[in-house]
């Protein structure tokens, strides 16, 4: 049983995604778990996964996790409140000012309710993707308001702490803009791109790389959760979208009048605003370090890529990351391997030594 | 030295990545393949690197193949085919409708000229990034027009297929129509997102998770470069780009008045749309089969990967695709295995009896 810093009973409502996987992390920890949710088949199935236990009159949960989707988070939150007066109450919905507004106007007790926002997830939901390990060195965001104290807060970081996660603590208006710029508006603006790809011929669709198929993979969510969270979260994605839509009439206008004075700079301007944006992101584990690639052919049959990652392994070299390119109608590919500048040399000549080709480097 | 159906001696003009990666290819033929560039020291670096060797006063080559920007490729194009009266004459620019008009315009000799476009590449450019099987298993667009015979044309279909590309006959119009689709807006809806990044606040960038990554992924491309492609294909590109404005603002729109009737209706229906395009992508082999996905949890150290993908190989079960996912700040990993669906629940079987800890699958 691993170390913990939560000692009180949890009750989680809804066993989703997040509500399984936040049961299953506490569940590690020797943490009593209580589900619940709306729908008995989730919650038996949940239970059945080992995420907690089911309800008992003698119940007296410290801490309440709402996890249900945004649009009904702010009713269940003041339900839980209500029923569990003694109990501190948190929820996980991806958006923060309005089920804290939608609170304030029902009335709830405010001092017993601090949001939070795990940064984790996947396209595919419910409790059959839960995963004790979902968390895991992810940020969690803790929106602050003024209601709370802060001791009375303390059991919603130790959960997080727990989970493995990383607390970060954000006025709830700053969460809500971040969200909408990190992960709300790069998901409408996949899906309005991807939307374009249905007037397209098969011919032209045959053409397609990786760069459209990564441009477009998140286009893949769920419509139904996609719109309560964009709804919920509608001032701050507009904003952005509204300026979005500033440079892309620019782009136009310039598409349009090709020959026309300062039109290419402004194109160019773009790709280049674009550089410096995408190389603001920060790198794999949580760092700006960029790492060298090896390009290395492989056949597309059983073992081969085993072969050469248990090649690297023998020469003691920790690949950062791994990324598998397709011809689409061959049968080979080619794996670009990351790993840390000062060893990609050794790396070439160890794999060169064992017969393996490599098919470019760089850094 | 492998079989070869192009046995006349070819000319490249351009020794960046595309020039470079052609004459290695054509090297491992055995072809006879003269270099020529601009800039004496890249043209010396592609020479080192074995992508050919610098002309003689005695050459005779058959085919040239012009590897220039799209901005010079028509000029390049006909200086080539006047200095070298019996060759035929081929470039690689990612658009042929504007060459074409320019070289049409300036009289040259269409009936031994036929461009195509290669559909590979890599965001790094330059010789140093060159490789012999950059076309292996690509589509390779010979973009026909009624100027040259069919017969004229057979060196080039040769070249392609020595290099063990895929040769794809389509109309100029169609192809710049295609790569418009999915080649030149993608890489301005993703430059245009990661530019929104560059107002972001560092704690909203610390909030970024793998979607955001990958929409912008591409945004990384040199400006110089784009500037030119975008305005040799305006009209193609600012046509889809008017359509996604049209979605765009209805999206806005909905965010402006979210209790309007049909407001959450129309957001839905265009995530509903992104789905059905992005599901029309062609997958890996050019099939548009589904794989079924296990997720299978990995410590972040030195042959771990190596180690399952051996014990997948040693199962007898072909991997079709393989994605890893890390947790920032933390030194486990997921690997997201793809293999077709009759084979899944076997290989869950056997990854669970060699001790291997399945976080999720779905289908």
């Amino acid at each position: 049983m691993a170390e913990r810093r939560l000692n009180e009973q949890v009750r989680i409502v809804g066993s989703g995604l997040l509500g399984a996987s936040i049961g299953l992390g506490l569940r590690q920890h020797g943490v009593d778990v209580i589900l619940d949710d709306a729908s008995p088949s989730s919650l038996r199935l949940a239970v059945d996964y080992g995420a907690g236990r089911v309800s008992a009159e003698t119940d007296s949960p410290a801490l309440i996790v709402v996890c249900v989707p945004p649009d009904v988070t702010a009713t269940v939150v003041a339900r839980e409140l209500a029923n569990f007066p003694e109990a501190l109450v948190t929820d996980v919905a991806s958006v923060k000012t309005a089920p804290l507004n939608e609170l304030r106007a029902l009335g709830a007790d405010l001092s017993r309710y601090l949001g939070t926002h795990p940064m984790a997830g996947r396209e595919r939901g419910g409790p059959i993707a839960a995963r004790a390990d979902l968390f895991l060195g992810r940020p969690w965001v803790i929106a602050g308001h003024d209601d709370i104290t802060y001791r009375r807060a303390g059991a919603i970081e130790d959960m997080i702490l727990d989970l493995g996660a990383v607390p970060v603590e954000m006025a709830v208006e700053d969460h809500d803009a971040a969200v909408a710029l990190v992960s709300h508006v790069p998901q409408v603006v996949a899906s309005l791109m991807a939307a374009r790809l249905g007037d397209g011929k098969n011919g032209a669709l045959a053409l397609a790389g990786q760069g459209v198929r990564d441009v477009t993979r998140i286009a893949a969510s769920d419509p139904a959760l996609w719109v309560q969270i964009l709804a919920a979260n509608a001032i701050p994605v507009a904003n952005i979208l509204r300026d979005f839509r500033t440079d892309l009439d620019a782009v136009i206008d310039a598409l349009e009048h090709p020959v026309a004075s300062g039109s290419r700079r402004g194109i160019a301007d773009t790709i280049a605003a674009g550089n410096d944006g995408v190389a603001r992101l920060p790198g794999k584990h949580g760092q700006d370090r960029r790492f060298s690639q090896l390009v290395v052919k492989i056949d597309d049959r059983p073992g081969e890529l085993a072969r050469l990652l248990t090649d690297i392994g023998e020469v003691d070299i920790n690949m950062e990351d791994l990324r598998l390119e397709h011809s689409p109608g061959a049968q080979i590919g080619l794996a670009e391997i990351s790993v840390l500048p000062e060893v990609e040399e050794r790396l070439a000549r160890e794999l060169d030594a064992r017969g393996w080709k490599i098919a470019g480097a760089y850094a």
